[in-house]
């Protein structure tokens, strides 16, 4: 089977792509809206005017009802829905699990979403809560593992099948099933269950599966992130590796005056004024009807996805997700990604510019990339590291080489001065955070060259970790 | 003449307000759009839709074509407008002052605005750039101050009057004609040429001199920046104190293809996705015209005023403003204005939550007045202060009190626990800034009291400023 997912942009683990499927090509990251044949706010045929490009629908409520699954099959999904676009099936998994049988039901789910014509079908898998002994993780993904390859064997030659990948909060059975399931030739590989982690922001527990599962994963695999609908989330899942998001939240949460903005949830009865400039919010009026909700719902989410797009291919999508991870709880998922950008930093590709947006700015990946490019970087002798060289040049002289500093960078000679990062990084005036990767950096130039240095430096670096540099080099207050 | 201002809700040195015109109410903070009735791309009776409710205009554009004036003058301005609002006219003093013969022409054009029907005129005033010596802003600033007061005298009993502030980079010329002419009876204090400092990205002396003019202003002044609008900075604008922008960025930027957004500008042509949800990005096209741009350009404008007015009822404006400041010169203005937090700290209302949004939260007003709180707390004895009680409650029979800690505030006593801000507040883990502040509070704390405390810190808390705290008190590493 050919490759049906191609990426053409890439910044962290995000990407910019393309899924084909038997209805045309997905541009991803893409959010599939979910429709409820029996719940239908928005019409299907109206969600292109959103933005959606596909949509997600489950296969076990159409299948459920007599009408519509006879509808389904005869007619196919796409003209039960009204929609010729690609359309994912959900297999009802998370209802099966709840009222049992299904044991025997998902070849037949599987089939039958093949009969019906589905671009990408689901197995039913075993959506395995956060916080289950391990024990039970196990034994349900290997039920899962199961399902998934009977589906592969009957789900034809048309309809792409994804592959789930469950786990619970384990992140050793995550990777290991990731791995496992990515030999496979399934074309889309879910992370399941992790809608109870985004509704108590867990964030952080969150962004160490979808890493636990990109490394287990084969890199070319497209990624989609279960019920995921929150545009809060979208910029720092995207830059983990989700390509694909579906979600029924702009309808679940207009059903409860819930208000979805790029840096959160408001109740829409706690707003006087309405923060978004979306055809809805621009039209002057308070007083939503739920559907008129939904529509903003689905406008700002589908914004937050070509503003991701536009950071991608701008090679600002750290910028980005250091802008929208504001909400502690998002934060706290930032700050924890950061202590293993090491897997960042390996694919990190060139930038044209480096924007410091906040003290999290300073453990981006091009920062210990630059530790790396100071290895390379030849110098002997006598060495004057200074950070305002206005106020050490009657002292160049007694050196053989002079270097500057830039935080968080660290030192840099002057011919480097114009280049990147140095050259096109904006950056305000060094804080403690900055100050620390920086004189890091240092220190592991100086040891690394086994130099002979002085550090000259001003009040504005006037900062506790300059002991650190004392045991290596002289201190020079300037 | 009645207080023509009326405040209704503050954060910071924000406030929404309503400013009383011939023509009506201004809610404040409010954009004026700014009509050049030689150039209209979008005509003064459409800007309504935008969200606007009052326009500038340029009177000298008006007065030196002779078919204009004689209109203004027969019809009254808000007919040659089209636009049955608030209007408020400028005087042309830049283009003025580049012309000379200026001498005659600040009574005349006071007289003309007058005439015409305008409702907040405005002298012809000397815009001195920044970084001019003292001796000629000092000078300028008393040829603007000749022209206000002849202003105050020529303006009738209708029209409101606008006396600008003018002293180049000068803070104390800025803070001491402030006063001076808040002395007077004028109406809107406009904060002038600073546009030059807006242009070069310099947002950190922009600040400094809004808060030397807030500092000589009566509270009950409106203030008005003019030329301001770009709406990346509105945010950080209000939070000084500004109550008014006009501008005609919207237009400006749309003919130079350029696409303004809360966190900066893009060029149209380097764009790829359209990073909003306004009528015209949402529409699907990246073919934008001028017109197009300048609608995207207003609706952008009108939507951030909404956030900021939303903000400061929730009583998180600097929440907001702290997601605004991410460009490096604006995260660079917060922190220059959060070295004078002490005023802020002032006049800041009592809050329902504090949402820690990044490392300058920790520097706000909320966090000093924990410090005057601590204060009240009557404790005596052996303090054991701890950070996690789940290992120290072996120890705690030891003890006469036992306090937690919460970073950024500091100790305190589960009594406490659910009140504000400790219970209210949603922080992250602990930071090295986080722990400055909260430790800093502590040894307040600590010295005010003279208290014996044993200080428990577990990992997390373990930080080079706890030496600090070592000096006045028991350190145990749990």
């Amino acid at each position: 089977m050919p490759d049906r997912f191609e990426v053409t942009n890439k910044d962290a683990f995000g990407r910019i792509g393309k899924l084909e499927t038997p209805h045309g090509a997905i541009a991803t990251p893409a959010l599939l809206p979910v429709v409820n044949l029996n719940l239908t706010l928005i019409a299907p045929r109206e969600m292109r005017n959103f933005g959606a490009e596909a949509l997600m629908t489950n296969a076990y409520i159409i299948y459920r009802n007599p009408h519509l699954r006879e509808t389904a099959l005869s007619t196919g999904i796409h003209s039960l829905l009204g929609f010729d676009g690609p359309i994912m099936t959900d297999s009802g998994a998370f209802q099966l699990a709840e009222y049992g049988d299904i044991e025997l039901q998902s070849e037949q789910i599987v089939a039958f979403q093949r009969e019906a014509g589905s671009d990408i079908g689901t197995p039913i898998d075993i959506p395995t809560p956060p916080d289950v002994t391990h024990q039970r993780a196990l034994e349900e993904l290997e039920v899962t593992r199961g399902r998934i390859n009977e589906a592969l064997r009957c789900s034809g030659d048309e309809m792409l099948v994804a592959a789930p990948i469950q786990g619970s909060t384990h992140l050793d059975l995550r990777e290991q099933y990731a791995e496992l399931l990515s030999k496979l030739s399934a074309d889309v590989y879910p992370i399941g269950a992790v809608v109870p982690l985004m509704e108590s922001y867990r964030f952080s527990e969150l962004s160490s599966i979808i890493l636990a599962c990109k490394a287990g994963l084969a890199w070319n695999k497209p990624v989609h992130l279960f019920g995921a609908g929150h545009p809060m989330m979208f910029a720092l899942a995207v830059a983990l590796g989700c390509d694909l998001f579906d979600s029924a939240a702009y309808a679940l949460y207009a059903r409860d005056g819930r208000y979805l903005t790029p840096g959160g949830t408001y109740k829409l009865k706690d707003l006087t004024y309405l923060p978004c400039t979306c055809p809805v919010c621009s039209s002057g009026t308070l007083a939503l009807t739920e559907r008129q909700l939904a529509e903003h719902n689905l406008w700002v989410s589908f914004s937050e996805l070509r503003t991701i797009k536009q950071a991608i291919l701008d090679g600002q999508l750290w910028e980005l997700v250091e802008r929208r991870c504001r909400h502690p709880s998002l934060l706290q998922a930032l700050r924890t990604i950061q202590t293993d950008f090491a897997s960042f930093e390996a694919i990190e590709p060139l930038k044209r510019s480096f924007i410091y947006t906040s003290s999290e700015s300073a453990a981006r990946p091009e920062v210990a990339r630059y530790a790396q490019k100071l290895h390379r970087l030849d110098v002997a002798g006598r060495v004057l590291v200074t950070t305002d060289r206005r106020k050490t040049r009657h002292i160049e002289r007694e050196f053989d080489v002079t270097l500057l500093m830039k935080a968080p960078f660290g030192p840099y000679p002057l011919e480097l001065a114009e280049t990147y990062p140095i050259g096109q990084s904006e950056v305000p005036a060094p804080d403690c955070v900055s100050i620390k990767s920086a004189v890091r950096n240092l220190i592991e130039f100086i040891g690394f060259n086994s130099l002979d240095v002085t550090f000259a430096y001003d009040e504005q670096w006037d900062h506790d970790v300059l002991a650190e540099v004392g045991a290596l080099a002289t201190l020079v207050r300037i």
